[in-house]
């Protein structure tokens, strides 16, 4: 039984120096003790106490607490740490707490980990859960193959509510754990061919056979089946599960709504730091500080190459520069502002490739639609900052100048960052963490070009 | 009946010119036609079909549609794009759709609207529905309050197991819409006192009270509980729904494992937005033009004027750069990089707050991580960045001026922005929105003054 009663939320007292409490009761080694404190912290807490412990103590209180509950902890941890945390157990340590975990969690944390470490847990775990695990390994995180667990009632057509109800009986314990409200039936070959509600069940003559109640042609979703059609899917329909059935027709999980929800909520977070520059999507300030550091620095270092491209164009203008020093100014402002102009661009169409509201193909209405908006906000912009120069130095053609720069410039960004990720989206690249650097790049060059070749165009005016 | 048994998903046909044949078909005004045609679109193309219609359009279908399947076509819909479609609507017509909805979706597409139009469409409510919205509409859109709906089964304690059956069967086509497997027992002040499984209920003796076999002090969260405390909560207690009290201690709702997960996923979206500069959190293209440029645009003029203060740094130093004209080509390259690395660390901070692994006061442990981080990603860009500047123009003065500037601002930008996020947050401000502009600001101005100011001590050597 997972359910518990016990009123844990709504009470949350300060908890600044939980985590030194807790290094204490770790230190005195009492198993209860251990217990009772992680029980009574509040929802969540338990992730922020834990990462401020030591690896070693982060240890000890795993072997303190039985399987099951360190299974639960893990849950509760964010994926990244509750990695980080088995990576660091005995492989049967590691092994005996995953055993505990439902199918979708057991394959999730161990793709934490490397094919060794994998492999040496799966060797030591029950040899039905390690099965299963490598079964669900083979399909995709983000597919209904990699969200379905595994853990589900099926029946075959041929029996009777009286046969389904004494294995339910039988069972209840095991079944307990499911929390199911559904149970499929199949046919002789494991094919999905209905779906029995256990309430229906328990009001049905015990002679009755299954096949005459159960619905027929339920609705089902190939192993392939993305996240994203997953969500719109639970968008429209008002149901807990969808069965998945495999090449062969045959039933071999159910994915969940909730499921799915959190899979959708964890993609959105990394969507939003991969686009900030995070590699991988996740990073925690639990990890070690040699891999954040280059973790980071992959992405920094190519984004300073790019850079130092960008900047080469100023360097051919150098005799420009030094005739009207005062572009020197602007030239940061008006790659930053193109910059910052992209950026939107990029995240709404980011933001609407995965509400599923455009696709790869709608290119030219994105362009159209970004186009006349770009055309306003590089105007507004323009006239703003071509004022300011001009007010500045009393030169109306230095306004002309920077402010022309900025509206083209302007322009350009918010055409480029609303099509650059569906372009990369129909090549399979991530729009997340790739749009950012190749719109920078771009808008930075043909910022710095279109002032510096504005102004060696104008230069009679300026000096 | 909201359950549906077709089997609709993972049958994904080109649909590239989809909204052109619902335009004719809408034109027809044939009405099953339209309504095939919707069933038959794949799961998430709806929206994708329907922003591409003019307003009219839009407004013809949802008045061919009943008002049940309106609604559906409604929820399916990001919440920005149904609003749009409702406000068009008559408030007559619009009152009808959003009489068939959960009541946690009337109160979130009535937020959509402005408040003359939500009084206009409440008024053609039904008046137990309408009154239903105005309560609900009273809670924080991201709290317990605003989360739950308010479709649940309590019952008396007085009552036995046999009066509870006989109102389920009465009942029993209401009910069905509900979805719940629990339901709740209230004393005659209406304060939960115990939790009654369905299934249990099937298997007692029809005299038996329900008050005997109820479980008893079942957890419970005020309205004001947040939508964090949710997913915590959540994330390590297995069930399906949670009830909600007020402050009297009364049950008011009941909030679903789902919609916290869901609207966990909306806010991620949102904050990646935010983080972009797009105020309020969500834009889609079927907005108008008027409305998407204004918001832009508002961010990014506060953006400009930022942007001019800190450039302005530069023209203090205007004879500096003249002497060492070569500076002005790694300005825009040291503000842009520190931008960068300040906004990996204002993701990470983002991401760990949302995720509850820090809290604000947690500032000091946030700053000591980043800081040994900024040290070694600034040694490592400051290194590449001077030597490249020393290479370039065979001086390595200038090398140690710009790799120095660089690696100072790094470390600076690294520390700061892990740090602004965490301080915002504490004084209730919005840490995606606000830190990116508070870093840049910051970080271009001591880049530029760094470079700057470093040149000029050691302009002897640059010349």
């Amino acid at each position: 039984m997972r359910e518990r009663t016990e009123t844990t939320a709504g009470t949350i007292p300060e908890q600044s120096k939980a985590w030194q409490e807790l290094e204490q009761i770790v230190a005195s080694g009492d198993v209860d003790a251990v217990h009772n404190f992680l029980k009574e912290l509040p929802p969540g807490e338990d992730a922020r106490v834990m990462a401020r412990l030591s690896h070693s103590e982060q240890q000890n209180i795993l072997g303190l607490l039985d399987h099951e509950n360190a299974a639960r902890l893990m849950e509760s941890l964010p994926e990244l740490q509750a990695g980080q945390l088995l990576s660091a157990l005995q492989p049967e340590q590691a092994a005996h707490i995953v055993d505990e975990m439902q199918s979708d969690e057991q394959v999730d944390l161990l793709h934490q980990l490397s094919e060794v470490q994998t492999e040496a847990i799966l060797q030591e775990m029950s040899p039905e859960e390690a099965e299963n695990v490598r079964f669900l390994s083979q399909y995709n995180d983000l597919s209904a193959g990699g969200l379905m667990i595994t853990e589900l009632l099926s029946f075959e057509e041929s029996l009777s509510v009286d046969d389904v109800v004494s294995d339910l009986r039988k069972n209840a314990e095991k079944y307990a754990a499911y929390n199911v409200q559904y149970s499929y039936v199949i046919d002789i070959e494991h094919r999905l061919i209905g779906v029995l509600r256990l309430r229906d069940l328990l009001l049905a003559p015990p002679q009755r056979m299954i096949s005459e109640m159960m619905i027929q042609n339920p609705t089902s979703v190939p192993v392939s089946t993305s996240l994203q059609d997953l969500q719109h899917f639970f968008d429209s329909h008002p149901l807990y599960g969808l069965p998945v059935i495999d090449d062969d027709q045959k039933l071999v999980g159910v994915v969940r709504r909730d499921d799915v929800e959190k899979a959708g909520e964890e993609q959105a977070g990394r969507t939003f730091l991969r686009f900030a520059g995070i590699m991988g999507g996740e990073e925690l300030r639990s990890l070690s500080l040699k891999i954040r550091s280059a973790r980071r620095l992959s992405w920094l270092s190519i984004n300073i190459v790019l850079n130092i491209i960008a900047a080469s164009i100023i360097a051919m203008y150098e005799e420009t520069l030094s005739s009207v020093i005062a572009l020197a100014v602007f030239l940061p402002i008006v790659s930053d502002m193109s910059g910052c102009s992209g950026n939107q661009s990029i995240a709404v169409s980011t933001r609407e490739l995965v509400l599923g509201v455009i696709r790869p193909r709608d290119w030219f209405y994105v362009f159209r639609k970004e186009f006349a908006l770009g055309l306003l906000n590089g105007l507004a912009l323009g006239l703003l900052l071509g004022f300011v120069a001009w007010l500045w130095k009393g030169n109306p053609y230095l306004g002309l100048v920077i402010g022309g720069a900025l509206a083209v410039n302007t322009l350009l960004a918010v055409c480029l960052g609303a099509v650059i990720p569906l372009v990369l989206k129909g090549f399979k690249l991530d729009p997340a963490l790739v749009s950012g650097p190749i719109l920078t790049t771009l808008t930075d060059m043909c910022g710095f070009f279109l002032v510096l070749s504005f102004a060696q165009a104008m230069l009679p005016w300026l000096i």
